[in-house]
């Protein structure tokens, strides 16, 4: 009865996102609107691969872990939302520990492009890695995806935390001296999801400082009285990017 | 910026399902109940993989469309829903020829069960052949996945045809003598559906019989004055399952 052949795949290209690091990705992408591009592969470089695609509003990325491949699984995985203690098992979680590495995400379609003979497709709501692996892209359909009533009551009965962001002076003005149109909404929105560890979720002055870097930017804040301080947006130096 | 490295990945378990053939398998799950049962491989075979599972409702399962892997993919692929004539790109697609042959399905959580050292998780709702090659398990969250206002324009302008089932005296006997106690609405869900080829759909009165296997049966049937006629359900011989 069991099937214990291992099968190969390929990427079939490769997203470039906002996000540098694990820390801080929205684990709701469904309340951000980073934005995200599918650069295809040479053998997936078709825009024939991509016809009709823009009769769908949404779509499902299928892609790898690829951070954490090396690392492999193990059967139970703590679950940040439970306060980091409690250990379930990994396939009743959404860990990127898992057994064949592979993540799956819907988001909103922004449409092909071809540049250069390079096509590409953009997409918002993307809570992945810069230079994910994308395996497979599928059209959501409503009628057999959209499970409106489904129960998680783990879950339910720990919401995530949503906490006010504030910006400093400072960092309101370097705000205004940089590139990227929608850094202020994903600071927003990432960092009210309060990104620290569990253990560290409770405490409302927290004398750490903390840093997240979203496209070229490193963003310094801390929670204090309750809300999220951003004070200071600096540019990452090329040479570490 | 492209990731032209292979990756492998192990099936996790095998599905059974009441389907033989991909012929009549439903393109709209969600209307049907059929029942399935994950077994899981040696490596994966710790009811711990599991803990909390109870907690979802709904399951998602990422398996492999082991019968077509042989036959790669190729960019565009022919839409039934659209007639069988219409070309889409691969992506814009939920056909099981496509890169990394991966497919995904949500399903209803029915609960895990352990019998004799072998961990099992019974699932409905399944769209799968028996014997698919089942990769990941992840929790359906809401929040995330569950996405009821995602348009998708060309399906929507072409519904799914339903046709009314019926039951010659010969297969209404028939059915009452057999073991599988969702056979019949199995059938009725089904074949309802008209799983014809796309060419033959429109045709209310169509000559030819057809077959499907369903469990251990053969289904006869026919479309008659525009409905499914059902004439027979015999056992099919043991040596040829």
């Amino acid at each position: 009865m069991s099937d214990s052949r291992t099968y190969q795949i390929t990427p079939i290209g490769t997203l470039s996102s906002p996000f540098k690091q694990k820390f801080a990705i929205p684990r709701q992408p469904a309340l951000v609107n980073a934005q995200g591009c599918i650069h295809f592969a040479p053998d997936y470089n078709d825009p024939n691969c991509l016809r009709e695609l823009s009769t769908y509003s949404h779509l499902w990325l299928l892609f790898l872990f690829h951070e954490n491949l090396e690392q492999g699984w193990t059967p139970t995985v703590r679950a940040p939302r439970l306060g980091g203690n409690s250990r379930i098992g990994v396939f009743a979680s959404r860990s990127t520990f898992r057994p064949n590495g592979i993540g799956m995400s819907a988001v909103r379609n922004l449409g092909v492009e071809h540049i250069n003979g390079q096509v590409k497709l953009h997409v918002s709501g993307v809570d992945l890695l810069d230079g994910t692996p994308i395996i497979d892209i599928k059209p959501y359909l409503a009628y057999s995806d959209s499970i409106a009533d489904a129960q998680a009551t783990l879950l339910e009965q720990n919401p995530v935390p949503a906490r006010h962001v504030e910006f400093t002076p400072t960092a309101t003005q370097q705000l205004l001296q940089q590139p990227h149109d929608d850094l202020r909404d994903l600071i927003v929105q990432c960092l009210g999801q309060d990104p620290r560890p569990a253990y560290r979720q409770q405490d409302n002055n927290d004398a750490k400082s903390y840093h997240v870097i979203f496209y070229d930017r490193d963003i310094h804040w801390q929670v204090k009285n309750g809300k999220v301080l951003v004070s200071a947006i600096e540019q990452v130096p090329q040479r570490t990017m």
